[in-house]
C-alpha cells in the first residue's frame, strides 16, 4: 500500500493519516503491518506539574536535536501543553514554527473526553512515529494523573522537569515523581529559589542507594536555551548506559508486555460491549441492584463466568 | 460477623478495618455483604486544578454539615491534598483537626504507585462510608487525571474549583473541567482578578444551552468561610434538583453500571494473569516480538482467543 510506503519514508501527510486510522481503532491491520519497521525510535518522557515549563523544554531538545540533523516526533499528553493548544497564544506560535520543520512531527492526545484508552493510544502514535523513521520520539505528560505517569513510565530516559515557584502543594507529587526520574531538570533556573531546590534535590538523590546510573540534576533556562546543551549530553549519557548495561532490552520488554497487556483489555472490553451483555438483561440487572437485592459485584461475576464460558 | 455490625453503627476503627480489607482485595465477600446498606450517602465530589484550594474547601463544607448534624466521610485522591499528606504542617494540623471530630471519617487514597484500580477502589471506599451511615461523601480529586476525573463524574453533585491566579497554563483544563460542573466556585475570591474570572465564566455559562439545572457560579474564601453558607445551600439545591427531576436515579445507574464494568475488568486481569498466560510462554513470545517477527497485535489476539474458549 502507498500510505505505508510513505509512512516508512517520513511523509509527513502519511503520518498523519495512518495515525488517524490507528485512532480509530478498527482492526489492528496497520498496527501489524508497520510493526516490522519499528524498535528504532529512542523513547524521551518529559514530565512535571503544570507550569513547569515542559513545553518549552521539549521545544528546546528538539531544537537542538534537529541541528544534530535527527528526525524528531513529538507527542503531548500534557492538556496544558500549548502543543495542545493549552497555552497563550505566543506560545503555540513559538511552537508552530517548530512543527514547520521538515523533519519534526508534532501530535498532541486529547486527554480529556475519551473514556480510557490514552495510554494504549499514546503508545500506538508512538509506535507509527518509530515506524516514520524518527531518531527521537519526546512524550509531553503533566505528571499528576496515573495515565499520563504510566505514559512516561515506557520511555527510556525520563526527564522530571520542577520549578522553584512549584510550591508547597507540588511537594507531594514530587516525590512520585522523582522515583521515575533518570534526569531531573530545575528550570526557570533564573528565578529566586532555584538553587535552593537544586541543592535539596541533591541532597534527596545523595541518600537513595546507588545503581548503575547516577541521577544528574540539571538546571535551565529553557526559554532561552540555557543548559539545553548539557541535557542534551545527559540525555546521551544515559542512552549510551541503558545501552551498555542491557537496561535497554529489559526497557523494551516491558514496553512489549504493557502492550500485549493494554490490546487485550481493549479487546476484552470491546467484546464485552459488543456481544456478552444483553441490554436488556442488563436493564433489569440494575434495577435488582438499585433495589439492593443483589450486589455488582454478583452480577459482574456472573456476567464474566458466560464470557469464559465462550458466552 | 461483629466487624460488619460494628460497621453500620458508624464505628470509625470498624471504617478502617473493613477499607483495609476491602483494598486487600481478596474476594468481594464483604462489599456484597454491605451493599443492602448502601444507597443512601450524597456524593459530592470536589475537582479543580492543584493549588485551587480544594482541601480548604473541602474542610469548611464539612464542617458546616456537621453543624447540621451531618456524618460525613472525606476520600482525598488528590496527590496534593493535606488530606493525603501533601502540604504544608499547618494545613495538615488544620486538617487533623477536623478527622479528630466523632462524625467525620477521612481517607485518602494513594494515587501513585499502584498500577491502576484507583477508580475501582476510590467507589468501593466510599461504598463502606456509606455503608457506614455518612450522609454526605465528599470526594477530593485533582482535575487533570482522566481517572482522577471519572471519579468526580460519579458524584452526584460535581463543584469545580478555580482561582484567579490559576493561569493560562490551566485554560486547557478548564474547559474540560467545566462541562462536569453543577457548581461553579472561584476560590480565593480576595485576590485581584477573582472578579473578571466570574464574570467570564457567567459569561461562558450564559451561551450555554438551557437545562433544567442553572449551574451557579459563586465567590468563596474557604481559609475563613466566606462564602461557604450559599455553597452548601446551593448544593442542597442541586440535591432537590435531581431528586425532582429523577436525574438522581440516572446517576445511581450510571454508578451501578460502573461498579460492574470495573468489577469485570479487575477480574478479567486477575484471570489473566493467574491462568491464562504461561509465563515461559509468553517469554518466547516477547523475545520474537523484540526481533520484529511478530506483533504484540497478535499474540494479545491469541492469549484472548484462547481466553474466550476456556483456556
Amino acid at each position: 500500500m502507498d500510505l505505508i510506503k510513505n509512512l516508512l519514508k517520513g511523509d509527513k501527510l502519511s503520518i498523519a493519516r495512518v495515525i488517524s486510522q490507528v485512532e480509530d481503532d478498527t482492526g489492528y491491520d496497520i498496527l501489524d503491518r508497520i510493526y516490522p519497521y519499528t524498535g528504532n525510535a529512542y523513547h524521551i518522557g518529559i514530565t512535571g506539574p503544570p507550569g513547569a515549563g515542559k513545553s518549552t523544554l521539549v521545544n528546546a531538545i528538539a531544537k537542538k536535536l534537529l541541528r544534530e540533523s535527527y528526525k524528531i516526533g513529538i507527542i503531548a499528553v500534557d492538556p496544558t501543553s500549548p502543543f495542545s493548544g493549552g497555552a497563550l497564544l505566543g506560545d503555540r506560535i513559538r511552537m508552530g514554527d517548530l512543527s514547520l520543520q521538515k523533519n519534526v512531527f508534532i501530535r498532541s492526545m486529547a486527554t480529556r473526553g475519551s473514556l480510557g484508552g490514552l495510554s494504549k493510544k499514546t503508545k500506538d502514535v508512538a509506535l507509527v512515529l518509530d515506524a516514520a523513521g524518527m531518531d527521537y520520539i519526546l512524550i509531553e505528560t503533566v505528571g499528576v494523573g496515573q495515565v499520563e505517569l504510566d505514559i512516561a513510565q515506557v520511555c527510556d530516559t525520563k526527564i522530571v522537569v520542577l520549578v522553584p515557584e512549584s510550591g508547597d502543594s507540588i511537594q507531594a507529587m514530587k516525590a512520585g515523581l522523582l522515583e521515575i526520574a533518570d534526569i531531573v531538570v530545575v528550570n526557570k533556573g533564573d528565578r529566586e529559589g532555584s538553587d535552593s531546590l537544586l541543592i535539596e534535590l541533591k541532597f534527596a538523590f545523595d541518600l537513595k542507594p546507588k545503581t548503575g546510573w547516577r541521577v544528574p540534576i540539571l538546571k535551565t533556562i529553557a526559554t532561552d536555551d540555557s543548559g539545553i546543551d548539557e541535557l542534551v549530553k545527559e540525555i546521551g549519557n544515559h542512552k549510551e548506559y541503558l545501552e551498555k548495561s542491557d537496561e535497554i532490552k529489559k526497557l523494551q520488554k516491558m514496553r512489549i508486555l504493557n502492550q500485549i497487556h493494554e490490546y487485550i483489555e481493549t479487546e476484552i472490553k470491546r467484546h464485552l460491549r459488543e456481544t456478552v451483555i444483553d441490554d436488556k438483561e442488563l436493564d433489569r440487572y440494575i434495577e435488582k441492584i438499585m433495589e439492593r437485592k443483589v450486589s455488582p459485584y454478583k452480577i459482574a461475576r456472573k456476567i464474566m463466568e458466560n464470557m469464559l464460558k465462550g458466552g
